[in-house]
């Protein structure tokens, strides 16, 4: 860490008095899938030796929503994406390590309680891009992760764990296939997120009992094998299924 | 509202500001449930005309686990009781409102963060108490709601829709049955939190598969009916469908 990194923190220190609300931090997990792969998307503040998730401060006036959108477009150059509050990080301690080589009366240093979202997107629509504070921004493969600054670590897991357990109800990701897609292509995606085997037959029938799916009249030509079918979502019960899940519930 | 509270609440500005954290606040909504019938744990604040959820601040250095418990056994005097972390309520202009006569530099005017709590106990087993602040604390029939204080009415219908879900990947509220009950019992439990009619044959099987029922070697004698057969919970898949989900899984 360079004096000057460490000297702009402090002089933004007053800045951020000014425009923050204190005591709310917001942290994003954002993962990318494409072509059987997930990533997420990490940043290494200037001031950091550790990756880290994207996060930054709520300001006085602004949503929360709103607010974890330009954060993320702020550390990553990310455009719109939709993000799913999932928890709250709160341990009275956990930026202190962080923070340990700061003034006290640093703005930055004080406690903050961390409202976390968490996305999925295709990672090939976007290119990060570092920020003001970010010296790096990547997506890093799920296998290949480093030491976290902070409680990222566990934040990152619990929102895997959301995702999976939201996969349960909500048609996370469907919208990561091309429009026209094989029953096989659509279990990769859900074994990449689960990062498991699935059984092909308990698949075919699970998914096909939730009804977002379309049988289309047509099969997926040029394979060495009998061509597969292709499907496609019923659009009308896809959006209906986002707003009120699927259909295995009591 | 009498001058007396109305002054309460200004003379206790300074003391709050040394207590508590800056813009995070705590709501919890706590369901209770008792033979077939649902409940939700209200409170009318002193200053307040209407009801609301037992809600307070952060203590400087406290857990925010604690602080949710804590709130709760102030307001209502509730004993510990476990508490699942669900939303966060953050629109700026939230509790703007609800202190509109008091001046601007009151403490409790600022803007607050609300990290939300539910909880679903047996209501038989706690008679509320109110607080310091509080003039009334009671359980009330959800079907008999009154309007609630700012944003509370959304929190608490989030809430629900929340213990549903939850209903579907983990034993909630299964505790609340005695050691030894009958299948329409457990039926009642669900529908109940439901608000809605099961199929008996579907919910039988559903329950069955989950692998959390033992089938006991008695029957609840003393009907007009053929006695019905008794289940027991399996305590060892119960813990572990506690942590991990029931297995409706992927």
């Amino acid at each position: 860490m360079t004096y000057k990194v460490q000297q702009k923190l402090i002089d933004d220190s007053n800045k951020n008095k000014e425009l923050y609300l204190p005591s709310v931090s917001i942290d994003c997990t954002v993962f990318g899938f494409s072509e059987g792969i997930l990533k997420v998307l990490l940043i290494r503040l200037k001031q950091a030796k550790q990756w880290g998730l994207p996060g930054g401060y709520l300001k006085k006036e602004e949503d929360l929503h709103t607010a974890a959108q330009r954060i993320l477009r702020d550390r990553t150059g990310a455009g719109e994406i939709f993000l799913n509050h999932f928890n709250t990080y709160g341990a009275p301690y956990r930026s202190q390590g962080f923070f340990k080589d700061y003034p006290d009366d640093l703005w930055n240093k004080q406690r903050f309680i961390s409202i976390a979202y968490y996305a999925l997107i295709d990672f090939s629509t976007l290119t990060p891009t570092p920020g003001e504070y970010t010296k790096s921004a990547e997506w890093i493969d799920l296998h290949e992760l480093p030491e976290l600054m902070m409680d990222h670590g566990q934040i990152l897991e619990d929102a895997l764990i959301q995702l999976r357990r939201d996969l349960n109800y909500k048609p996370i990701g469907l919208n990561l296939l091309p429009p026209k897609f094989t029953m096989p292509e659509l279990q990769k995606l859900y074994e990449t997120l689960l990062d498991k085997k699935l059984n092909r037959g308990n698949f075919y029938r699970k998914m096909m009992r939730y009804g977002i799916l379309t049988k289309l009249n047509e099969t997926r030509k040029g394979g060495a094998h009998k061509a597969p079918d292709l499907y496609s979502f019923n659009q009308e019960v896809y959006e209906k299924t986002l707003k009120e899940g699927l259909q295995e519930s009591w």
